[in-house]
C-alpha cells in the first residue's frame, strides 16, 4: 500500500514521519522547503523520542508522484485550491483520502474533484509546529479523531475504509478515536476552534490569559454556546455543558498560542473561511445567525488583510 | 453668572478657554496640570486662531472653589466616580449641570448625586486633543447637541434652562443644536460611537482604514444597525439608514483616530461602561440582546485590563 502526504508541516510532517519510521511506503508532495528534504531528510524532534530520516520520497510536483492507494492532505486549507489538480494527479481509482485539517466543507469540495475517492476527515489533537526546513517539533498530545464523509454530512457509522485508515495509524502508534458522525465531530472541535482561534488573534493572547481575564472567558464561552446551537441547527446535538467542558479542560493544558494565532504572528494566511465563514453560513442556511462569531470572522478578515500587507 | 468647568482636557480646556475668551467669569477645577496651569495658563491652538490665557481660576480641590451657577462636566466618566463630591461642593442651589460626556445613563447619576439641580446632556463634534499641560490643539469641528434630561429619559423639549445654557455657548461662537429628545440624541451618538470607537481600540486602525476594507466596513455596519435597534427597543425611533449615513459621513471625514482609540495607545483607561456596556444593559432590559456590541465590549475590558498591567 502506497501512501501519499500532500503538505508537510507541523501535521503533515509529523505524522508522515511517523509512518515511515513504522515500515509504510510513504511519499511527501512539498509546498516549500522540496529541495532542503530532498538533500537532508526530515528530523522531527518529539516528547515521544527524536529521530531523523536521511532520505524520503520527496516531490515538489504532483505529476511527478506515483499514484497512491491512500493520499493524506495536511496543508492549511487556505492553499485547498492547489488541490483540483494535486487529488486527480495522485489517487488511484476507488482511493481513499484523508483531510487532516480544521473546519466545515472540506469533505464535500474533495469528493466534487474525485467522486470516486471515498473521504475521511481527520481531527487532530496536536501540540506541533515546523520550525525551519523540513524540521518538526512535536509539543504535545497527537490523537486523531477519524470520521467517514457521506454526502448531506449524514452520519456514515463505522465503515471497512475508516478502520483501515484507523490500523494504518494505530500501527505507527497513533492514538485513533473514530467517530460515527464526522460532521458532528467537526462542529464539536470547532466549538473549540471558534472559541479560541480567532480570539487570541483578536486579543493577541494566548489560552491561559484569555481564561484567567473574566471578560475574554466569558466572551470565548459565549462563543462556544453559539456555536453549539449552531451546531443544533445543522442537526447535530451537542451538549451546552460541552462549552464549560472545553473551557476547564483548556485551562488544565499548557498555556497555549492556537493554531491561527501561530499563523497570524508568522505573517502567514489565516483559516477564516473554513473555520469561521463555513460554520456560520452552515447555520445561517438553516435559519440560526450566529452573530457574534460572525463578529470575529469580520474581525479576522480585516487583520487578516493587513497582514498581508492588502490593505 | 460663575462657571464652573470639572475637567480640564480637549473638552473642557477647548471649551471653557473659549467662555474665558468671551467674558464669562470661569473657574477650572483640575485632575492634572494644575502647578503647571495656575503658573503658565492655558494655550489653545485652533484652527479658527490660536490664543493664549495667561492666568485662569484654576483649583485642584472643589473645596477651594466657589458655588458655580452652572457647572460643566467635562472628565471622561471613567473619573465620575469623583463627582459625588466635586457636584455638591461645587454647585449653587438650584444649579445647572452640564454633562459634555458620551454615553449613557450619565445624566441620571447626576440626579441622583444633585437631585435639586437641572441636568443638560450635550454631546461635542469636536476634533480636539490635549497635546501637553494646559495645551489644547482644537483640529476640527466644535458644535454641541444639547438636551434637557428628565427622569426616565423622557423627551424633555426645549426648556428655558436649555436655551440659557445654549445662549452661554454661542455667545463664545461655539455651533449649539438643540434637540427635544436628549434619550435619543445620546442612542443617535451612540451609533457612531459604538460602531468606530471600540473597533479602532480591537484592530488597531483609523476610520479611514475601516471603511476601505469590506469586511470591517460589514462590520461596523452590523454594529451601528444593532444600536439602531437597541434605541427603537428602549423607545427611540431611529431610521435604519441612519447607520449607512454615518458611514458615508465618517467617509467624507478626514481621516480619524477615535477617542476611545487615543485614550488607548496613550495608555489611559477606556469608556466602556457608559459607550457599550450601558447601552447594553438598557436594551437587555427592553428584551433586545445586542450580541455583537456584547463581543466588542467584553473584547475591550480585556484590552483595557491589559493595558493598565492589571491582568
Amino acid at each position: 500500500m502506497r501512501i501519499g502526504i500532500i503538505g508537510v508541516g507541523a501535521v503533515g510532517g509529523y505524522y508522515g514521519a511517523l509512518l515511515v519510521q513504522n515500515g509504510f511506503d510513504v511519499h511527501f508532495l512539498f509546498k516549500s522547503d522540496f529541495e532542503h528534504v530532498r538533500a537532508n531528510g526530515l528530523l522531527v524532534e518529539s516528547k515521544n523520542g527524536d529521530f531523523a530520516l536521511d532520505a524520503v520520497n520527496a516531490y515538489v510536483s504532483s505529476e511527478d508522484m506515483p499514484k497512491c492507494d491512500v493520499i493524506i492532505v495536511a496543508l492549511k486549507t487556505i492553499h485547498n485550491n492547489l488541490l483540483k489538480s494535486i487529488l486527480p494527479n495522485t489517487i488511484k481509482k476507488n482511493g481513499i483520502i484523508v483531510a487532516l485539517q480544521n473546519g466545515l466543507g472540506i469533505e464535500k469540495d474533495f469528493s466534487e474533484i474525485v467522486p470516486s475517492a471515498t473521504i475521511i476527515g481527520g481531527l487532530c489533537f496536536l501540540c506541533s509546529n515546523k520550525i525551519g526546513p523540513g524540521h518538526i517539533r512535536h509539543l504535545d498530545y497527537g490523537s486523531i479523531r477519524l470520521g467517514q464523509y457521506q454526502e448531506g454530512d449524514q452520519a456514515a457509522g463505522v465503515t471497512e475504509e475508516l478502520k483501515k485508515i484507523a490500523d494504518i495509524f494505530l500501527k505507527a502508534a497513533i492514538p485513533i478515536h473514530l467517530a460515527e458522525n464526522l460532521g458532528k465531530a467537526r462542529w464539536e472541535k470547532l466549538v473549540w476552534n471558534m472559541g479560541f482561534n480567532g480570539s487570541a488573534v483578536i486579543l493577541n493572547a494566548t489560552t491561559e490569559q484569555m481564561i484567567k481575564h473574566k471578560s475574554s472567558r466569558s466572551m470565548v464561552n459565549e462563543i462556544m454556546r453559539e456555536v453549539i446551537r449552531g451546531a443544533r441547527a445543522c442537526g447535530y446535538d451537542i451538549e451546552d455543558n460541552f462549552a464549560e467542558i472545553m473551557l476547564n479542560a483548556t485551562q488544565q493544558m499548557v498555556d497555549y498560542s492556537p493554531s491561527m494565532k501561530l499563523d497570524y504572528d508568522a505573517g502567514r494566511p489565516l483559516e477564516i473561511e473554513n473555520i469561521y465563514w463555513r460554520p456560520i453560513q452552515a447555520a445561517e442556511k438553516k435559519g440560526y445567525d450566529m452573530q457574534k462569531s460572525t463578529v470575529l470572522a469580520y474581525q479576522l478578515d480585516f487583520l487578516d488583510r493587513l497582514n498581508k500587507n492588502n490593505i
